[in-house]
């Protein structure tokens, strides 16, 4: 059975008909399809194109449908193209003829393109909840270790410690804006271009506005041409995915990091591990690895359909076909990565130990101590010169800033060639008030802004965030 | 003068100097640089860093580099690695050592966050402007040839006529959910990272809201470590430049094509084509074949973004000064194609009558016949296969389908297996009624749906579009 | 049955064991693991490793499961992880114990490169094949109508006459240059990564080159941390694929404009087309949009891989696991694409008289008439700005190149401002010469230099192209 | 001036012009742009197209051009277009209206791709220069610090110990496949489009050949058609960019690593590192993530100049004049790294103890125990689960693999369910024998393969680099 069946004398070159079937992608989009099949009915009835008889007959066979693809019972035939065939041939088959009379006021073009949307609809449904999942455990996990230090790092050196809650919040940052861009994404997809025709606009007097309404749609697309060419939301999600990616990509390159046993900050679960068929001692995070590893394929998804659509005439054209192996691949490798990141962070073991000791070493409190200086009134360029000048004395000599002796800062002070520094040099408490600020602690509570590692800080941030996953 | 000099004993390498710089691609950013070292110098006023007299000498020396930018006059030193330390060394030469206190409570990462996200808002208005600029050539070239015929292609090939003024819409379509994007992009992007530290946050009482509202912010980033790393405003942007370019590039390769004498439909003026070196007789659209090249440009700009965050641990890294080609480059294309396509559509000749004599060749009304049938009752599926034998029938007779005789429709109908079609091949008006439908006007006429091309759907979509476009 | 299952008390969670299973993906590895096990069996025989009863037992089980593989009839089970899981529990099934000794020396690193490398070479050899088809198809098709005359273009305008014949073996070039890739591909892949072990090399006195050799492998890897995680091969097949279609996508982007009515150059076969679903006067060449589409699969393939390897440390990382999806998924379109457009052009039809008629219309052979003034002494400047002027009178004249009247030639040939030209202005023979110039044949044989459109030339190279093939 | 000035009566918009200007871009073809113009005056010369006074003064005049653009006293005037207009005005001024004499029998397209290849030959050449002296570096260092021990690692986990030497060695053999890559694309490029005109072949009888050879082209394009439009070479050698810059990327992400004080293993001179504006106590490797992060750009390179190919009919649309922004920047960026990667590792200081006390610790000797079981008869899989309790058993003990008590071994073995096993444990020396193996000396030495980590092979190794490279 071919659709264009009257037209043609010959049939298709067996490599065609291999090249151009899409059954094994399109299926996902069986009930979507069918959902909108329905609606179609009913505005075909509403229009007086179908007898009541018909379209209970039509809605009825294809409830039918609906049930076999929601049991797995309906068997998928290639040779029929696509998943849209395959439905049509198979409704024919359960309640015949009239099957015919639902492709009335219908192209392939429209349906295909609501098909899509209600997919992307649901998918992006499925993702927002798997978000919060992730967020919901980065939380959690924040709130099991609320007062774990790290070595926060910039240039992959450590830099200034930062509570480990602080670091994990920072990814509930990026998770938000990630619902965010699907919230907008959702909006602009949620139209119904449904009566669009092939490309001119249904030829029939057509109540677009109530199928939409039945479907769930905010509305109904404003240009046929448009309606049936345009894949933004797909690219749109594709963005969006790309990014929500990225950020999984990052939060698994450092558990892969704080794994190795260099830093011994974390631990996957056992049950969130695999081991090595040569070398029996590895733990590895696979998991992790493969995040990291899969948004590259999710980068790769979105310049595809990107290079696809670019320099496409209006307006359906084939290629468009091609947009859903890449969307359909990149919005299940983000939802499946989304669950299984949430159950690494769910049971990952942490070491507050290690992680402290490696924040506690080096000279990662230095800027609290140039900081210090400051609100001594000691210029801030003169205080970083200074401060620069003491830890290379003070890792000469082998000790800590915590720990550096008064006349080291005192000849340090006495360099810097600025008035307020020297005078501070003669000070008898500067020696205890920079050793002080040098402390673990004080350098962390000395990060007092919005948004800052102070403990304060992100103990109310731990607190709102919880409070927003509450409602979520 | 290097910042970190106080801890250094050697001179960097020459080839990292090379490395480093970034002046030539960063002087963009001097005017946000300007604009943020202001309100974050009144921040460190506020909370008693500065004294007024210290705010007051930092605030007009910065207003007169201000100044020296916009006339150009400040010259960019490369040996100073980029636009934060040229601009620096520039308010220390001006108003002598209190320009050191500049930098307290501020870190290059927040700083150079803080300016990319207020280039980048400036930066989305006049892309804003832009859009709009070329929604409106595009909607005023439609009314200038509101009845024009265009064979509307599927597959590239007639599918259906439609007008051009509808198939012109379609772009304005695509041109709003650009702008939608970018809209949802700088609510995202529109908050002040300032305060935010090297990555723990300032470690001094500022005010952050207060400095945000006077940049003109909506508000903070709430997190320090994700403040200074988060590079997904710049993703977002790329994202919306690269669909944007895409539907500029669909429209260039439409305009490219168009041109060629085998349609004629349009013309470029001479003021937006290029001739040829050696073929004197050529016109050449070069904007629009540029157009389409460089939204290659900017999708490859979007992929190295993404590839270049991939894996990134938190804080901030070197890698991300690379942000800033691709983005820069992206946004100017973009800014600059939709300039040149607003221009070459403003001034385009549009030859409406070989556009309708190419819409009214071939059988491109078949839908229309087939839609007729169906309104007569005939299943869809057997009115396809009556219009599509009669064309096959048509087309060997050498006829259209406005001309094709009643015994070939008699035919068609009667030997299509279907009671109703039977019965209408034996009433004596189904001829002049196909015929009818056949007609190209008719066929436009009867796409009269919401978003359809039927010419008053279409006059009531472009007096829409125009009453926005007075608003925007 | 997990391979690291002495170490682990723990079972993996069920999202990890969806998230890392990849059967469904590597299963076309089949062959190629157990060809390579094979060889690593005699390779371990030869060591001493395995007596020679175990050997024959491993050898005799493995040759049957390659069996079962090639029948069909061996089933993968997705709760065994991966293709070589399922190969070893099936042996291990069939064997009993002694198949637990063909790991000896193997690790799974060693052996996924060594799989890949034998399946891409593989690939490789079908797909020069598959180009060579292309390349007949064209040569055949360039000698069914080695006189027909297009307009060929630039700018997508028309700007010389060529042959069609030209055309087709600019084609055959870029099809020969992609060959030359793939070859050049093969070879630095076809080198022996076994015995490299999981990064270190294998802790046995494996002979490498008589493993190597045995499996037609030129040589051995010369690293081991290199050979476990080098992936150069699969980026360097990707990078030939993406090129490769490209080149496809070129000729599919020409065949869709020449198939529309506007230009009617050629249509696809029946058996090549597909119709449309509400437009029953359409034929469309869909093989060829779907080509051109899924060259963007393609590019977005190659980005991805390179985004995966990015960044990654030394040496097997499990992101790698990923290059496969990409890798297989583009090779296996890149294969049917070749053998689509195979067909497609050795069934096209071609109309050559339309095709002539757009050649001779315009000003096509204005290059040619102002290369006859070049040869008869007036400078390339002034003979182009010369015929310029002629084009724009004759166009306003209405009248062709080999039309146009003594006078207007005399006319712009005196207004150059060059003596020569002015010379000539008084040559009673110069308007015939020129009108002569401009006729298409004249025009066609003055290209008359090695890779020109001259039908000599072009009837060199198509006879140069099919003695090449004849042997290929 | 414009070159097509004769037929045009309309200025071009100034936005145009602004639009397709490219003279910043493409003055780097300038000294490539007079060669090949110098080669095709006397292709015209010997073709009688010129006589012998016109060709001396073109050549004399074109080399006073080259002498000024190599003294940087050419002044480039973006309102001439781009380069080739630039030139061409500027000989024009020299020396007068020969210089209209240049540009016969020779197009813009040709013109530009001649360039192009003359461009990119050079750059190969340099790259290969430059790889070469990373190799030396590499090999330098590896020399210097041959009996260095790394924890090898896989899935970012310590797996087995290997020399540093042999870790540097592995990026040795990709620097040596991206030369063999390029000198791949460099043949493939090393052919004269000159004479083929703007698209059909120059209209003269010009000997391409001798003008080939004049230029070091290994000969001449086939196909004139494909000559002005083939950008193979620019894809080809952006791909080889890309991977070498993703080896550069792997050994940065190492580099920076390493230099995180939790290994501790390396640190960046002072003179390839840079120091932080707000933190003085930072030493960071910059130019390591600067490569890390330019790698991301040349991937986005690749991928815009195939999506800006893709689809693009024959012969030149100028589109193709966007291949060189990413092609130049992608060169210059390979290239500085190379330069900037050689000089860090030639600097790069190399703490031995911590990398051998990484080695030592955890279990990383555990595949020489269970490969010593393999050698005593013990099945792969049981050795490995032998092993693999011994592990859980000693780390649960907190002794290491070579400290493991007699007990812990019988019991071990005795518990696999294996005879060979079970009468080893009844051995009495089996536990000095897996103690023994256990030790990191003899677990490298057991490597002992053909690219193993064995002393002796890296040795090996290392020499034939060494030799190799001398003649490089």
């Amino acid at each position: 059975m071919r659709l264009w069946g009257g037209r043609f004398s010959e049939d298709n070159d067996i490599r065609v008909a291999d090249f151009t079937r899409s059954t094994e992608i399109d299926a996902v989009l069986a009930i979507d399809d069918i959902r909108g099949s329905i609606a179609h009915v009913h505005g075909l009835a509403r229009a007086g194109l179908l007898t009541d008889i018909e379209a209970g007959e039509l809605v009825a066979g294809l409830n039918g449908l609906a049930a076999e693809v929601e049991a797995g019972s309906l068997a998928w035939d290639p040779a029929l193209e696509d998943v849209h065939m395959n439905l049509e041939a198979a409704l024919l088959e359960r309640i015949g003829s009239v099957a015919g009379r639902l492709h009335t006021g219908r192209s392939r073009n429209d349906q295909v393109a609501t098909d899509l949307r209600l997919w992307l609809r649901r998918s992006i449904d499925r993702l927002d909840t798997s978000i919060v999942e992730l967020e919901r455990a980065l939380v959690d996990l924040a709130g099991r270790h609320s007062s774990a230090v790290l070595p926060g790092t910039t240039h992959i050196q450590p830099a200034q410690p930062v509570l480990l809650a602080h670091h994990l919040l920072a990814y509930v940052e990026m998770l938000e804006r990630d619902r965010g861009r699907l919230a907008d994404a959702r909006r602009r997809a949620n139209v119904s271009p449904l009566g669009s025709g092939a490309l001119a606009g249904a030829g029939y007097p057509l109540d677009r506005d109530a199928v939409a309404e039945e479907l769930g749609f905010d509305g109904v697309t404003a240009n046929s041409l448009d309606a049936v060419s345009d894949r933004d939301f797909v690219v749109e999600s594709l963005a969006a995915a790309a990014l929500g990616m990225v950020h999984l990509s990052r939060l698994a390159e450092e558990i892969t990091w704080w794994s190795n046993p260099a830093f011994g900050f974390v631990r996957a679960a056992e049950s969130f591990s695999t081991g090595s068929s040569m070398m029996p001692n590895k733990r590895n995070p696979d998991p992790a690895e493969l995040v990291r590893g899969r948004s590259a394929l999710v980068i790769g998804a979105l310049t595809s359909v990107l290079a696809l659509l670019k320099g496409l005439p209006l307006a359906y054209q084939r290629d468009l076909q091609e947009d859903k192996p890449p969307l359909f691949a990149a919005i299940s490798t983000w939802e499946a990565s989304l669950g299984v990141m949430a159950g690494l962070m769910t049971t990952l073991e942490v070491d507050e130990a290690r992680m402290r000791a490696a924040a506690d070493a080096g000279y990662i409190t230095a800027t609290a101590v140039a900081d210090a200086l400051v609100r001594r009134g000691v210029p801030f360029r003169v205080a970083h010169h200074v401060v620069g000048s003491l830890v290379a004395q003070a890792e000469g000599a082998g000790v800590g800033l915590d720990a550096v002796p008064d006349s080291m800062i005192g000849m340090a002070l006495g360099a810097a060639g600025d008035e307020t520094a020297r005078n501070l040099a003669m000070d008898p408490g500067i020696g205890d008030l920079l050793r002080a600020a040098a402390d673990l602690d004080a350098a962390l509570a000395s990060c007092d802004v919005v948004g800052g590692t102070a403990p304060s800080r992100v103990a109310a941030a731990l607190a709102a965030a919880s409070a927003r996953l509450e409602g979520a």
